[in-house]
């Protein structure tokens, strides 16, 4: 017998919550029984996202007003996709409720609130319940997001950075204060927001960095790496809009800690190390994809998935490691990373409604 | 009385050619007595290009075989848009001839025939123009381009790298060691060539990086960036292919000579520096424009255009410097620095005709 | 017990090859145990497609040289993914083998080989099959799909125009006589071909006609609506170029056979007819998403998926009706429209694998 | 001795303003004396576009609040880039003043003010101008355009439309009450309007018609081609939005008023007529490109530029005549279009500022 979780979406009007109402409508284990949105509540799913009008589901749910008391009679996950500050809000009744919640903001991602407050320019909402947190990187926090009832997903650039940088880091192999990350997104990323800067004639055509030199997502980035490498890591992240949909890809110039410029042999030792770390780092992981050969990431070979390509290249003439990834920003990035956490958490099969 | 200047231009089937096309119909001081092409000999321009048919010297000029007798004849500037190899072919005889030769190849490019052979894997095929031969960044060679009787136009990725870098780095700056440069390129980039690699539905929802880490184009980067260090320089270089016709955006990530870690007051005084040094070295550049203010490069402010952009920004976090830049590919990055090139070796206004 | 049936595609290099891997990986009813490709025999799928590489099937399975032979031992269903005239090749000894054939190509879709010759240039190369053979436009043919030995799947444009076309004629709401068909396709439509019309830059930017006033598709297109008619029909079919990855927007402009000029109540009654129409035509049929109030088709809803999206307008002023659908060319015009085909075949549910 | 005409732009924050500012800072006989925006007021042209930074004008002329007063004063020409209905509002005291208007709204285009209320839903705001208003249709309308106070700039579809129709409807060619006209046109076309639908996401790979059955512009169309005919035309029009910056490319579907469905001879006789129609239409209009041979229209080969290109086909399988155009939305369709009339209206080359 196939008894389905109850699960709910906060906030699905976005493109996240679009995703996740994707996902979560072609779950084999999930039983999607509430939809919020302040925006089209009466209206049915169907109705807003015709696209997804053949699913029984999709013709009867409503779009209601959010209201934690009923969303916890409703769902045993709450997914929250919902600006940061605001997602909050919805965090701490539920929680407090016994509700496991899978929030896609950067409420809980910061576990000191001053670095949170640093970066996102106000007080941390709900600084009690940020020990409570588990960071859902799935493949990296796999064991404490089994048992979490709180689980703040990455980031999307943080994710095309972490994945790459922490097994790294771990092996000791690159040096946590050389990390120089340059990252591709598309225009998904910036949300469905109403702004000049994402007018289609505004952003076909053009190649622009934004967020130069302080993006908000460092502050997950570094608090990761630092956990990593045990000290201290600031790090230079330059971030550019680029015109396609969706899509990250993170380039990552790095220092490695053996010295072997012009020196093939100690090269070719380092490459091998590079690849075994790799390998057992994410054995187990079926959506990192390493690649072999003469391969490099494309974000087009991961756009619509939950894969992340992971590529590198040592380069005997400079002694640095050139380290690249693709994601998709919506998926891995963000929606089916949180299916994939909610896989973990209810000790479903990792891959389940991902494939 | 204005007595224009005999050109003619070998090689105009590509996206460069067709470019110079272009520019030189419309040129107040330039007569295009001839175009070459193997592929269109005996149609005239208007016929191969027909958005040029306004213009009676496109309906009246037929493509013609590459003769360098011929061409010797009929022009006192000849225009090489050839692939590398086989640019030299013509250059010999043309400039033996005393026509003036401006190549658009990297044929006379790099000083030193050893590294040509590294990068380009063939044997430089007329190392003894080498010693004769100006590189054509105008902004840099103005007074040798003057007089040049051979011009070797940068590479589209140089351009954008060199023109942020080589202020810098004359200026002590930063660190020639220390140099991280990723760019994003248009698919016009890659020529009119005929690979899966350049469809349409390979390209467009596509971020990719290639070329790495040893790219053609770091052979006159390094070349440049050496000679103004005044001593050796190698760099990171990761070129991307990103789903936009024209435009390179550069980022570089720079280590300051100085210190400025968590210290404001020095950061704000290495932002000046950098702020004069820039100011300085481009107060005669028209197609030079210096962002001020919260601006960043973008590519479509330059798309069309021979200018390019240069923003920066200092980080007091990590205590790096970010610049970016952005040009036209084909324009800024070829057929108008061409021009550019042309004007000022036959004295015109250096904008003329790119205006 | 779950039976797999054997599948196999031929000639799986190409996009619509590709998206067939992709959806018989993934079929719960199909087991893939062939796949041929002259360029890429020896090689596994996962090395030529890495993004199936997670799927064991696709790190065993190795592209193999096309065998009608071996192929009619491995498979009881064959997929041919080929130019037309070399299907016709592989059809021929497979169903004499008595394997089941479903071809994406023009190949036995036209049922007069004089009319093949016209429309192909060349003589069919297998007339005795023609009789044997079914259109698998799967909502209107289904019943022949059940039992046919040889499915012809029909083309991209087809698809978007017979949808909406077939019922309104058969309801003979609108006349023959007078139908035009304006269509705009993604630039996956043209194949994996080497032409410079399809190079990214050639494409993007650029909205252009092409195959006036003549296209291929008009052979099936119009047998299939004079089949409908009951009389000879031809109509108009203008296709164009659009820069986008995949979709199918058809703009069908009608000529009802009720006039209803600047009279609101006739015009009323025609559109609840048309309404009817549809409804009835396809209330059974899964793919098929009628349109409701404000809504117009857009490709963007159905790209990735196996749906059609139709809507329509009644124009009081002009008397004329106007009918837009929306697919992507890819799925529900080759591959996903063969797998429909397959269900329907072997007694599956329509939508298995599909949704 | 070059005596400029002084000019001013009221509303120059938009696509189409901005596009003004570009044509007039470079126009030969054009002097700029003022730009209004209530958003930019204060700024200079050259922070709000840094693009034009370059420009001495651009950086001395600043952004003032819209006072047509001072207008009168300060310019003899003034082109009014604003929504249509705010329009007016200033054409009705400049036009007092005795100051030649050229008006890129929608407001002066209709000679019927109760056409304008059904079309744009609102009362005329200054029905007693309409008479003295011309259309600036400039390859039709040449001679009025020289002498007239007030012209009103053709909508971006009417230009595309209305270009390739009026000849054949004046020559009797084809019947006026049998016109289909499919459009498609860049996302530009919208303006730089805030909303969902314009957005990158939104608009990128998706394919949409809009506006169906009865856009604004048909007003205008149906008036112009009812002075052509002679006897009222309604007809049929249906725009789709792609993902483009500029371009809108137009299919007409005529129905010729000979006969020749199965007849080559006749048909060939047609095509020759239609020819000659067009050649003798435009054979002193430098901006119209008819195209022979093979080649269609492509919106590549227009944009950027006033010209318009237009192909035909005539079908002999349905006796229909098939005309396509391309223009650029912006140039040609509005601010091109725009200059050209001011050219003629001042007495200057046609093409002078715009080549």
């Amino acid at each position: 017998m196939n008894l389905k979780i109850k699960v709910a979406i906060v906030g699905a009007s976005g493109y996240a919550g679009e995703d996740l109402v994707r996902l979560l409508l072609t779950h084999p284990h999930a039983d999607l029984t509430a939809v919020t949105s302040r925006q089209y509540a009466g209206k049915t799913v169907a109705e807003i996202f015709p696209k997804f009008s053949h699913f029984p589901r999709a013709r009867a749910l409503r779009f209601v007003e959010p209201n934690a008391e009923l969303l916890a009679e409703q769902a045993q996950f709450v997914f929250l996709a919902l600006p940061h500050g605001v997602a909050a809000e919805f965090a701490v009744p539920l929680v407090q409720k016994g509700v496991r919640v899978i929030d896609l903001s950067a409420d809980f991602r910061i576990r000191n609130p001053s670095v949170y407050e640093e970066f996102y320019a106000q007080t941390h909402p709900a600084p009690e319940l940020l020990s409570r947190s588990t960071y859902g990187l799935a493949e990296v926090y796999r064991d404490a997001i089994q048992s979490a009832q709180l689980i703040a997903c990455p980031g999307c650039y943080p994710t095309s950075i972490l994945l790459p940088m922490l097994p790294l880091i771990r092996a000791g192999l690159v040096d946590p204060s050389q990390i120089i990350a340059n990252s591709l997104s598309g225009v998904t990323g910036a949300g469905r927001k109403l702004e000049v800067d994402y007018l289609f004639a505004e952003c076909n055509e053009s190649l622009r960095p934004y967020g130069v030199p302080k993006h908000r997502h460092l502050s997950e980035i570094e608090q990761e790496l630092t956990l990593a490498a045990g000290r201290n890591v600031r790090m230079q992240f330059t971030p550019h809009l680029v015109p396609v949909n969706r899509g990250i890809l993170t380039t990552l110039c790095l220092t490695p800690t053996t010295a072997f410029v012009d020196n093939p042999a100690s090269c070719d030792v380092f490459a091998r190390q590079v690849r075994q770390v790799y390998q057992s780092a994410y054995a187990d992981s079926i959506f990192v994809r390493l690649l072999e050969g003469k391969a490099l990431p494309d974000s087009k070979n991961v756009v619509g998935t939950n894969f992340v390509e992971i590529g590198w290249r040592v380069d005997v003439r400079t002694g640095r490691l050139v380290v690249m990834s693709a994601i998709d920003n919506i998926v891995k990035g963000t929606s089916g990373q949180a299916i994939q956490c909610f896989n973990i958490a209810t000790g479903q099969p990792e891959a389940a409604g991902l494939i």
